[in-house]
């Protein structure tokens, strides 16, 4: 089969058989079928006298494929929700040759975003991480939603910005008093030093219709479900082993979800590049060189808490 | 009628026949009503040895209302969520002195539900909170969705029918073998004994994308979540005390929802009853006479797992 039948509109409206050439060699995700049926629709008609061929209710049987079809069909792909994905090739999941701590990759394109105009790019790198996934965790929260955000860093910086800016009330749970002047700064409405806290106080607070968790380890549960509303949600963002430990009947009898949340698919992702280009959010960064010895200085920093908000390591 | 018969929790866990005073006038939205039948719900055993007025499935006759209502005002309950509301009336939380072990109570007019023609109120019974607990679990889900129902009692066996009406693919998962036949016959496409189930075998289901946990305790948590599907839903619907501990890391990487649910609020009550009238869900129920020996029949036999599946106490 060097070439197949097609069957093409024409200017006087009765079909035309003719050909097309079947390619030498698949490339990418190409797919050769051989059509057995073709469903005839409405939509056929309109393009009768088109110089185009005709059908698309397709049905048939593989005969060979390109060198990269084995990935973007599952459920969760064609549902748009490819982080999810069975197979999917997540950062040290797949392919440990390629990193973004590098001077190259080589990546899919259609995972690639574009860096809107007014980002810099030491600006953009933050985002594609923790910004992604503050703004997953805000996609469908609704202006003037109290929003708590528990811990000031690198995602909980950027979670303030951008819940401020989607027109929430912004309350801020951090350990202690240090970050008070920065996160308010950052749009933040109320802020809570967790550590000298006392109930009534957090009880005096705006009920949290949604509380995003951004520290590094699990926080004590049980201190913060009395300040959840009814029907409220819970993000826990933190990277963390073993339980998740929560008391059991005050999330049934207020109704509250724990939402498990990762990053952002394509589409969120993109909004929230626009988001952030339109809105004007932007990480505080410190950047370091990309080096071993700039590397090794910011992971360093990341550990001992000491980076304020985000590292980025910059190509010199 | 000066007073109607109740039945109350006693220290020594068998219920006791008593009087609950009928006001001489009643005030603002209150209204009475004759009770006819009762649900016996797991709930009820909770508070056996509580000196109040058991039973909270009640089906009755409106006998005389009272003129008004001053209630209904915060932000839950103009928002339709009043079972949210902080001043609520729950059972065990207000009014100790009214329930649905009883040949009447007062209640107030607009918390009560007409019952659809076709159901009797037997049937109607066990809806009240059983059906109206799994309905609101299911309340948005989609037809061809995949539920899984764990526990097939007093509510998993309302929840397979609704699911199954629903348009639902409804996956059981039960202990052992024993209700497997009559599971399938309530409208279950697949029945998963637990116990003798294999990683294998539960590998090969489909996916959960919405599970029911409706047994008496809190199950395993670690062998359900592989069979959750990315970004499924849990609704933990088991009255437990202490807490939910479950493994962290999946609930995150599957995007999995755990989502606290009680009850029904009165738009999702109502709407519980007319399915169930057109789609002929109907609770397989046993009956008791509305004594204080049928009772403790009742409560009996519930505590042992011996009912199938909702026992129901009817005024003789």
């Amino acid at each position: 089969m060097p070439h197949f039948t097609v069957f093409k509109g024409a200017q006087d409206g009765a079909p035309k058989k003719s050909t097309t050439q079947k390619p030498d060699q698949l490339v990418e995700d190409q797919v050769l079928v051989r059509v057995t049926a073709s469903g005839v629709c409405g939509t056929d008609l309109h393009f009768l006298t088109h110089d185009m061929v005709l059908g698309h209710e397709g049905v048939g049987v593989v005969e060979s494929v390109g060198p990269d079809t084995n990935c973007g069909h599952c459920h969760e792909c064609i549902s748009g929700e490819e982080i999810f994905c069975a197979e999917r090739a997540m950062y040290s999941e797949a392919n440990l040759d390629q990193g973004s701590f590098a001077s190259g990759a080589v990546w899919r394109e259609a995972f690639l975003h574009p860096i809107p105009d007014g980002i810099t790019d030491e600006a953009a790198a933050p985002l594609q991480c923790g910004g992604a996934t503050v703004f997953t965790a805000l996609y469908d929260v609704k202006p003037n939603e109290v929003v708590g955000i528990m811990g000031v860093g690198g995602l909980g910086h950027l979670a303030i910005q951008f819940a401020a800016k989607m027109g929430c009330r912004v309350v801020v749970l951090s350990g202690t008093d240090s970050k008070r002047a920065q996160a308010l700064e950052l749009g933040a409405h109320k802020f809570v030093a967790m550590k000298d806290a006392d109930t009534k106080e957090l009880a005096s607070l705006w009920p949290l219709s949604r509380l995003l968790v951004t520290t590094s380890a699990q926080p004590a549960w049980d201190t913060l479900l009395p300040m959840m509303a009814p029907k409220s949600r819970i993000y826990p963002l933190s990277v963390s082993e073993g339980n998740l430990v929560i008391p059991y009947m005050p999330l049934i009898s207020k109704g509250i979800t724990v939402q498990g949340s990762l990053v952002a698919t394509r589409t969120v992702h993109r909004e929230m590049l626009h988001f952030a280009a339109v809105h004007g959010v932007r990480p505080v960064i410190q950047t370091f060189p990309m080096t071993e010895e700039g590397i090794k200085e910011a992971l360093d920093k990341l550990d001992k808490g000491k980076v304020q908000y985000r590292a980025v390591l910059v190509l010199q």
